[in-house]
């Protein structure tokens, strides 16, 4: 625990954007924290709770947007880091913006870069400015701000921005998680003045992010911090990186009661099926995560019983689907005798297809949950899946 | 010039098989020996001039069946090769047959394997008997015949098979190449027989091929000897392997007047955009080529005035299609500039785009010649091609 002694209100309360963003929060589960919603965005509306694919480089690795529609999703991630050092948001400007660019027109949410200069880049240095790093793709030297952070968005002419936040690997001294805490905060306040002060005409709205490792106290201040912005919504950090379910599920516990029931709340980073059930339950209403579509690439699929895995030798004659109660387009069509044997002879077709199921699996629980919380029935419905599903480990992250 | 002294005629005649496979001869262009027909088969008919996708693996590379069925495509090829070895026609058997297996519900043409052995296997060597050699994915020792060659692919059921033919990496001694032809003529007769006799309800018909290299007495002397056999269509093979362009049309037009007007003719392993116009013009009604999805996956595509790479920087901020003229998916939604970042980000939609649009490409030529064939513009038409198109190089093959 670290003592706190320190201003809990932000400064900085003007209006973010001027742009039609609303969260409507439709009914809440009797039984948990589970809450129905709809947020409006400029590029249309998406239902929460839900999962959003990641679209690293303006693309839903292996897919094409059309496919992504059909799967049910009504919203993508793109990631800053990547867009910023390739193509460049220059370029993406010059297309139109990102919807443009990579032909999807509904909405889009990026992330500020921060998390991928800090896992991928090299070199990563933190001030009080910025970031300084070296590009992981050519070792050219970059800095990112707040300032800037938010300018490449309004660029990318996302509908959601992140601010800029700073990250700590864990486990990490307690004085270095209180302090890259506060300059997260300190870096919200210069990302919510850029964005107020933005001229980009495709600027989109702004969530601030919650820090603290895994330290209740911590949590609870950036939880109260964030909550007294003026953000659109917020999101917690530095989660499902590699810590216990239990540790992330206590530390969502300690930040959603201090947050506003009128902003949708957004848990980064977490996308396996019992996490996002359980985030749920817990009161998060926007998921994103590569897992589902990494795990694809790997021939690793879901089904309600648990992953498995279509490489393996198991598979070769199987002449069935690969989740006989699956509606997507892959299950519909394709053995895992077939699927095997795209992997096998490692052919494109084979990741696609996986992609495509593990994207529709997790999109369907989340229609499920909607389903059931119009119904009031979430708890149970949540209990029977996870009765069934087997997971795969106990710690939290995109484990392949 | 080799001498030659040998029997023309096969001693086999009986009924190859007894599917409803049929040639209709529509209209014959009076400017060229181009011709417009029609192909019945089990799985459908498919309109000639036709390209033909090559789907080696049981599946064209990048692309869903369903993707490749609204290119137009009416009847895709598979490699014998690659299938036998992985997953193996036995399984392909048990899954119900090949389009079954890839979900490919239209015509379906098989080669023999033979051309894959003496370009990929390993250790090929040639008895009277057959062809032994080791699998370049494991180093196994394989052994395929005429007889097998015939049964594979009637496991495989496919709708067209190709007998299995020797062949000889050029430039050869004259006695090597007669020697070939004429194994190639014995492996003929022991294919229809085998196939005449096959009991696999899958089996479809059988083409023979006529070899002979780059000397007009000998593909004389081979289209004599096929024509000469109750095949169901004629295939010129061993041309496209890096010869000139003016070599292949003189082997080619030493060979179409001897065979018979009523049977399909097909030039296996061409697929340039003007070998394909000057093909037809020869009196070649099908092709096929691995060019169009290899080239595609390297960022090389098909405009009308020739080959453009995607990849150049010159593409990086093209808001344009890749061909304004062009009516596929991929010119309908994107643009080259997108395609660009994919290529350079190492994204899989870009080969995916690619390979529709290079694809569609050479669909529509065909589709422009069939229609030029029933207005009796073909000749025009060609020649409108040819003047704009800018030809990559001087010799054939799939350069890349």
């Amino acid at each position: 625990m670290v003592a706190i002694d320190l201003a809990m209100t932000s400064t900085i309360g003007q209006p973010v954007a001027a742009s039609p963003f609303g969260y409507t929060l439709e009914t809440t589960d009797p039984a948990s924290r589970a809450r129905l919603g709809r947020v409006a965005t400029r590029h249309g509306v998406f239902d929460t709770p839900v999962f959003m694919p990641v679209g690293t480089q303006a693309t839903i690795k292996t897919l094409h947007p059309g496919e992504v529609e059909r799967l049910g999703a009504q919203i993508v991630l793109a990631n800053t880091y990547h867009l910023m050092l390739r193509p460049g948001p220059e370029l993406i400007d010059e297309a139109g913006g990102l919807h443009a660019f990579m032909r999807w027109n509904r909405p889009i949410l990026t992330d500020s870069g921060g998390f991928q200069i800090f896992s991928l880049a090299q070199q990563a240095k933190v001030t009080e400015e910025g970031v300084r790093f070296r590009s992981h793709i050519d070792g050219s030297l970059h800095m990112l701000t707040p300032e800037r952070a938010v300018d490449i968005q309004a660029m990318l002419g996302s509908d959601i921005m992140m601010a800029l936040d700073h990250l700590v690997g864990l486990p990490a001294k307690p004085r270095k998680i209180l302090d890259a805490t506060m300059r997260t905060h300190r870096w919200l306040d210069r990302c919510i003045q850029a964005a107020a002060t933005s001229e980009r005409p495709r600027r989109g709205v702004l969530f601030g992010i919650v820090q603290g490792g895994m330290d209740a106290d911590l949590r609870a201040m950036s939880a109260d911090y964030v909550a007294s912005t003026d953000v659109a919504g917020i999101a917690i950090g530095g989660l499902s990186v590699g810590e216990t379910k239990a540790e992330m599920a206590e530390m969502i516990d300690v930040v959603i009661p201090r947050l506003p029931d009128n902003k949708p709340r957004y848990l980064m980073g977490v996308g396996s099926p019992e996490d996002l059930w359980n985030g749920v339950a817990q009161g998060i209403d926007m998921f994103d995560c590569v897992l589902p579509t990494r795990l694809a690439r790997n021939g690793s699929v879901f089904t309600l019983d648990g992953r498995i895995d279509l490489v393996n030798r198991a598979h070769r004659n199987a002449f069935v689907p690969i989740d006989e109660a699956c509606d997507c387009e892959t299950c519909q069509q394709f053995d895992r005798a077939y699927i095997h044997h795209l992997f096998r002879a490692r052919e494109i077709l084979g990741l696609r297809l996986t992609s495509v199921h593990n994207l529709r699996f997790l999109i369907r629980q989340m229609e499920t949950m909607r389903a059931a919380l119009v119904d009031g029935t979430f708890s149970q419905v949540r209990t029977a899946f996870l009765d069934r599903y087997r997971v795969a480990g106990p710690r939290t992250g995109a484990t392949v």
